[in-house]
C-alpha cells in the first residue's frame, strides 16, 4: 500500500506540471525511484492511474449545514481551496478533469463538473432564502467562482499556499454584489461563530464589508 | 513568410493545447503537413519557436486613452479579453509566459508580467484619480483580475468565444467594490460614448451598477 500510494502522489505531481499528454510513465519512475514492475503490479496503465488520480471522494463536495446558505457555500468554497493547496493529487484531479480526451471514464474525470453543480445548487439556495440582492444570478456568480477554481491550475507547480487567501479576496469584493445589504456585515470570511439567519445587533463586527464601499 | 506564419501558427495551437513540456516538432510537422525541413528552415529549435510565439507585440500593452481612468482600464481590458479569445498565438504566449522554465528567455516569456503590469498601474492611477472606493486596493484588484487571465488557459482547447462575455461579468459583480458610487453608474462595460469625469445627471444610463445591489 505505500508504495501504491507513492505511485498516485507521484503520478498527481507529473499529471500537475505536464498535463495528462504530457505525462510518461518514464517519469513517474524517475521520479518514485520505481522499477516498471512494481508500477504496473498497481496500475495496468497511464489511463488507469489517471482515474484513479482523477477520482474525488464524494464527501468531498457535501457543503457545511448551518442556518445561512450564502456562509455555507462561502465556507465550503474556501475549504475547497485549502484542500486543493495542500493535496497535489487534488489539484490534479482538477486538471484531468478540465482536460477532456485525457482517457479518463466520464464518471472519473467529473472533479469540475461536481464543484460547479455544488456552488450552483447553493446559490440557488441562497436566492430561495432571499439572502441574494436581485441583481444576483445564481449562474453567473457560479462561473465567476469556478473561474477562480479551474485557474488553480497554472498554479499547480508553483506555491499554492496563498490559495486560500486569493479567494476570500475575491469574496470581499463580489460579496457586495451578491448578498443583501442586511445579511452582508454578518458573512464571515474566516471560522467563526456561524452567523444566525435573522438578526441584526449593533457591535456586530462587519467580517466582510469593504469599508465605504457600498453605500 | 507564408510557411513561417503557418508554423508559427500550429506550433501555437500546440503549445496551447499540451504547454512547452508537452509539446513535440513531430507534433506540430503532423498538422501542419510540413517537412522537417521546411521547420529547421525557419526556427532552429523548439525553444526558438517557443520564443517567437510568446513575443507579444508591445503595442497590445498601451491602454486607450480617456477622462476617466477605471473606463480606460474596463475598455482595455475588454479589448485583451477579445484578442485572447480570437488569436491562439497571444494565448500561447500566455501560457508560456505562465509556465516558467519553458525554454524561454526571461524577455520573450513576459506576456503575464506585462499584463500584470498594466492593470496595476491603471488601478493606480484610478486610485490616485479618487476614482476608487478607500477599501479597493491596487494590488488585490490586479490579483483577482490576473486570475480571470491567468484562467484563459484552461479553456485554450475549448471555445473561447464567450471570454469578453466572462470579464464583463466579473466587472459587473466587482465594479461595485471599486468605483466611488459617483461614478459607478456612469460606467460602461461595452464601447459607448467616453464618459466625463466629473459630471452627474439624471437620465443617465446606469451601465454597470446591478439593479438593487449597492444600497
Amino acid at each position: 500500500m505505500k508504495t501504491r500510494h507513492l505511485i498516485v502522489r507521484t503520478a498527481a505531481e507529473v499529471f500537475c506540471e505536464r498535463g495528462y499528454h504530457g505525462t510518461s510513465t518514464t517519469e513517474i519512475l524517475t521520479r518514485s525511484h520505481l522499477t516498471r514492475g512494481a508500477l504496473y503490479f498497481h496500475f495496468d496503465s497511464k489511463q488507469q492511474l489517471a482515474e484513479t488520480v482523477a477520482t474525488v471522494p464524494a464527501e468531498l463536495f457535501v457543503p457545511p449545514d448551518g442556518p445561512v446558505v450564502l456562509q455555507c457555500l462561502v465556507d465550503f468554497s474556501l475549504a475547497h481551496a485549502d484542500r486543493l493547496a495542500t493535496d497535489v493529487v487534488l489539484r490534479a484531479s482538477m486538471r484531468l478533469s478540465a482536460e477532456h480526451g485525457s482517457g479518463c471514464s466520464q464518471d472519473a474525470a467529473l472533479h469540475e463538473v461536481k464543484l460547479r453543480a455544488v456552488l450552483l445548487r447553493l446559490l440557488q439556495q441562497a436566492h430561495s432564502a432571499g439572502e441574494l440582492v436581485p441583481g444576483a444570478d445564481p449562474l453567473e456568480v457560479t462561473d465567476v467562482l469556478m473561474g477562480f477554481f479551474t485557474n488553480v491550475q497554472p498554479y499547480w507547480a508553483k506555491t499554492t499556499a496563498d490559495l486560500t487567501h486569493r479567494l476570500a479576496t475575491l469574496w470581499r469584493y463580489l460579496l457586495p454584489s451578491i448578498a443583501t445589504a442586511e445579511l452582508l456585515p454578518r458573512l464571515r470570511l474566516h471560522p467563526g461563530p456561524a452567523p444566525q439567519p435573522a438578526r441584526t445587533g449593533p457591535g456586530e463586527e462587519a467580517a466582510v464589508a469593504l469599508s465605504g464601499s457600498v453605500g
